[in-house]
């Protein structure tokens, strides 16, 4: 008999960046440590490059599995894909998703069970994930084409680990890839080779943002939204009119290859689970979250008290416009120094007043970006169907 | 022949904080300088204390209508309101709102014109306003059971003037009362007295908090929403349970006594506009804002792209919730030393979001208020009837 | 045959929050981990009240601790002064200070090898330590005479402790109290007291400055700075006449007693240190580190590169100072919302600059303190003699 | 008979943003408005790109020189240079430093009178400035080589009007420069050229970093301290063996060319004031201070309280060193958000605290700059001579 994915995600709070105590629990109590495949959450703190808060709670979530799984803690990100986003600005709670794949035997009876969602017209596939580490991205490569094809390459194999084949079916890519350091853009000058950048941070020309951006190309590419003859190291931050509406990058000094999640719907899947997106039109659009809530399969035409039980876990990138003008107003985002705190912070307010939801994924303060439209941000949602 | 109220507001976006070109133009062509009572806005720079931003927008503004006026710039405080919030973070456009009463005949004709209104239930009443100046507040009153009383009475004052007498139809009361500086409080000691704190700033001990909870314990008295011998000095900062729901107030050194601008209903007025309030019951109440543009007579359920157009203009105070927990999740927003600035931008992203318009006044930062109900936040529409 | 302590100051760098590298190389083959009666010092981060980058240097040296002694991490403090300060601006190193205390026979001959220092009128006498842990403070009475009282109890334990009668021969006492937090407010009011403020910051009416103030005055009393007969409530934070020019104070809230570690000179001591003391009498007055120095034992006027050698630990407290005049100019250190970081740097930056020394404690930011004289700042120095 | 330049430097405190009047009563009653060619200064305010602290200052000091000179505000850069550098940290008070120079009979007695210095082997020369606007520098020449000649031309260009020939006389050379804008790359890429850069701010790809590099570029080769066969393109912002000792440079977006201030010593000049310099070799080295006190012409080996009296002005770039590490500690400058604040902050200090002087003109934030040697920052003295 077949075996198909069942994918959980499960969303614990922090009273504090060391805090994993909910964490132990469900390892202890629901989830096998061997069947997580990604810790995806936000952490309090500053939000900045050197972000205590951030790097206490990675160490502290490392060294739980690492305890779980018998292993270094070294050696757990061989093993879990973690994504952690600095600053829990505004009305964001500090917490992780876990999410955990295990493989169970094919229900013919749950195919059945849900035929009155097929015949109703109504989306029966369910959650799948699949993940996959690239080949190492050189200091010279990051943010050119051959970090947006490795990139590329890798979702590809996602893609496959998840077994989807129609991109279509594809609703959140996370990317998180090398940034550039002191030391390799030393090793790539000991080369004799230039880096697309010397400024390391997350300015409009800060290797955050080309590795960002350079991996959201490569999501882009894999899934068939831009066509990858059309691509080179000219248009990374420059065409924007290329992008992803399902990538959302990170990228860190430390790091050598990327690592990508992919979630996606399949057909033959179980558990109770779904995923939708719906791109933002600009930072404004709070009729994206209803849209992706739809798209996910939630019924209705605005969130309600009953559909926000369902709600499990929502996903958005906060890019700052590269205009100073907004539906014909002139605000000063570009200009704030706070800009990418306070980005965080709006996009934290629009999930949680539309869903009731303070625990959610939001990153960003980019400004203009790959991810999502130009002028728009990339938002994704997961639901519990019945 | 009678003579009713015309209240018009014109909201004007700036360019930068020195610029009253759009000012002078409104000046030059529609509204007569003198009949200008208030001038409303939120003007960019850091929102703190010290704002160059806004006191270069202040002198501007001054300067403009001291030359059409032709007073001195500091004659102009004694004829128009000037309340001007600093710092606009987020999608908030730097804007001022000229709030301007012109007398005319009384036209029987409205009145029938409206009768359909009437017949339907509808609410054919039209803003008034009306505006005072109180007693001076001595040092050593500031934040006490005297500066209740003499900003009650002002409020009383300001009713008299808009012509309103029942409480209910009163929306809106801007009080702008003066705070502590070292010198008041020298002042103070020399004539024997303390005064309720030595801390200047927004802090939960600060000069700032004490007077704006004053004269919002001031509002709720003259409109009856506390019963003033329910009030004493120990009440202030100190027993959320007492509170007005259509407060906003604010305070500065600079000020000797409260100026009050009241914003109102009347039966027996001219012109399209009225104005409503729904206070948000927590931080994340976005129903609110439809809540108060409903009360304010637009109909509908929700803010349609049709009544976009009819929406003239949107108040909030963003008042920091007094506990770290909201709605289940814990917070981070009280050890956020930006926290004053991401409230703002919470609050003006609501705004925005639900009503496409950027040009709103939103100010607080304060930790707890008599502004609104406990964990809640004053919110005020004014919109345009056909 | 008497024994006689020997105290040894060692300076370690950290290469990031957690890193405790030198200090397990320090342990395992220099320092009986038995002997250490303090660790001081500064760690990387934002300086702010929840400052991860402190908690997370916190939790590493406890660890390392914990292990050593085989002991549970919360009973470290039982054992080890702990007093660390967040935030390194400018040119400060991120760092510890181990003190560690030995009792050692007592050297006739070391007497006599000092005799030339006694002839030549120089100071022979060494450094020496003395620990002590007040009864508990509670919530109400921090920042008030009870609270003077229970420090100064404290540090005359202390001063048992280190073997030291004469005020005269104390150059710095480090106190570490409670400070108050919102469940310590309600504790107190459910006992039906008061406490001296609800504002739990840093700010001129803030608990951290109450606490720190009354430590400093306990201090004070201790040593007969001021006559204990002059201390009442209302003097704290009030009369700036009273002060320690000694006392380097903090307080946290997660603390429920002081804790003191003070440091003296004796003259039947062993080991090479000395510590000497001179309060500035503004924050520009760099000659108190030649002072301090000098005060410490260092031969000639000003410090050379011969003597910056014998330099081991230097320790400042940066006051912001109650007026905006410094030598006659306005300064806008008062209303800077950095002001906190700013003066921190500043400390930093003298001490670096006059002595080449990058790994100091410089701690502060309160505006105005009983901690050094009005307008002044403590600054302490310890020195390596021959 | 020929005329020799007086040149006299004016150092008024400012109150507020606003607050010319020092200004105001130093036109009406000793200087003419007409002989002031440059006015140099630091403003209160944020230090960032919009800082409307600097914005208000700049607009009142063009506003009274407009009203001395009876002509348009906008026609006052034509006729003064301006350079104000915006934020005072720390101990720094703001003010402006007014350069006036007016043409008197060269008197030989005067030079009689200084014969003693001579004989004395003391310099005799007097302070001359010269001024000079450049050709404008498009946005596609911004930092790059066309930046560099065309600074270098308007140097030598300013060297001639101040009548000196040996670039050893020449002590410092104010640059303010165009930067980049979002329109002025448009311009250029519809000329079909690119820009050297699009990050608009000061990060080490940032177009003010650019700019003012070129700037300083351009100085040390019009005054040979390097080269100019030795540059290109690629040196900028690479090569940092190349530099200039005495350029301070900046720049600003609304600017079309650059205009230079050069101050120098000559033999035949009337007045008191001096002026020297000595390079910072890092950012601690305080000796500096003192090196160009003696270098203008203080006599002995420390400024005491004494040559206090006779500083006049002092001028420092505080420039963030390139490496974390400054005398074998780690740093954490680099990481620092605030890092330009506390740099000048520190520069502040430094001045203040060796001379009791707090107003100086003290800019920077830049990482690693051609404006004074690798790891070290400009520093230069003007003072007065009996």
């Amino acid at each position: 008999m077949s075996r198909v994915q069942h994918v959980e995600v499960s969303v614990l709070p922090m009273e504090r960046p060391s805090d994993v105590s909910a964490l132990r629990v469900l390892l202890a109590e629901e989830v096998d440590a061997r069947d997580v495949i990604a810790v995806i959450g936000k952490s309090e703190g500053t939000g900045l490059g050197r972000d205590q808060g951030r790097e206490t709670a990675d160490a502290a979530i490392r060294d739980v599995f690492a305890r779980s799984l018998r292993i270094e803690p070294e050696a757990v990100a061989d093993r879990i894909c973690i994504v952690l986003s600095g600053g829990t600005p505004g009305v964001l709670t500090p917490h992780v998703a876990v999410v955990s794949r295990r493989w169970v035997p094919d229900d013919p009876t749950a195919g059945e069970g849900r035929e009155g969602e097929r015949q109703s017209g109504q989306n029966h596939k369910r959650l799948v994930a699949g993940a996959a580490h690239s080949r190492d991205i050189l200091p010279e490569d990051v943010g050119r084409m051959a970090h947006i094809r490795t990139v590329a390459d890798a979702v590809r194999q996602a893609m496959n680990d998840a077994g989807v084949s129609d991109p279509g079916d594809v609703h959140l890519v996370l990317v998180k890839a090398p940034s550039l350091t002191p030391e390799g853009i030393a090793a790539a000058r000991g080369r004799g080779r230039d880096t697309v950048t010397s400024d390391l941070g997350i300015g409009p020309e800060g290797a955050i943002c080309f590795s960002n951006d350079a991996s959201a190309l490569g999501v882009a590419a894999a899934l068939g939204e831009v066509d990858e003859a059309a691509l080179d190291d000219d248009v990374v931050r420059s065409d924007w009119s290329l992008y992803s509406e399902v990538a959302m990058t990170s990228s860190g000094g430390e790091k050598t290859h990327a690592e990508v999640l992919l979630l996606a719907n399949a057909e033959r899947a179980a558990g109770s689970l779904r995923i939708g997106h719906q791109p933002m039109t600009d930072i404004l659009d709070q009729a994206a979250v209803d849209g992706a809530l739809t798209n996910a399969g939630l019924p209705g035409s605005s969130p309600s008290a009953t559909s926000a039980d369902q709600v499990v876990y929502l996903l958005a990138k906060m890019i700052i416009p590269g205009s100073a003008r907004l539906r014909g107003g002139r605000i000063t985002l570009q200009d704030d120094p706070q800009g990418y705190h306070v980005a965080k912070a709006m996009g934290g307010y629009l999930l949680a007043a539309t869903t009731g939801h303070t625990m959610s994924f939001v990153s960003g303060g980019e400004r203009n970006s790959h991810q999502g439209p130009p002028e728009g941000n990339p938002l994704a949602a997961i639901v519990r169907l019945s």
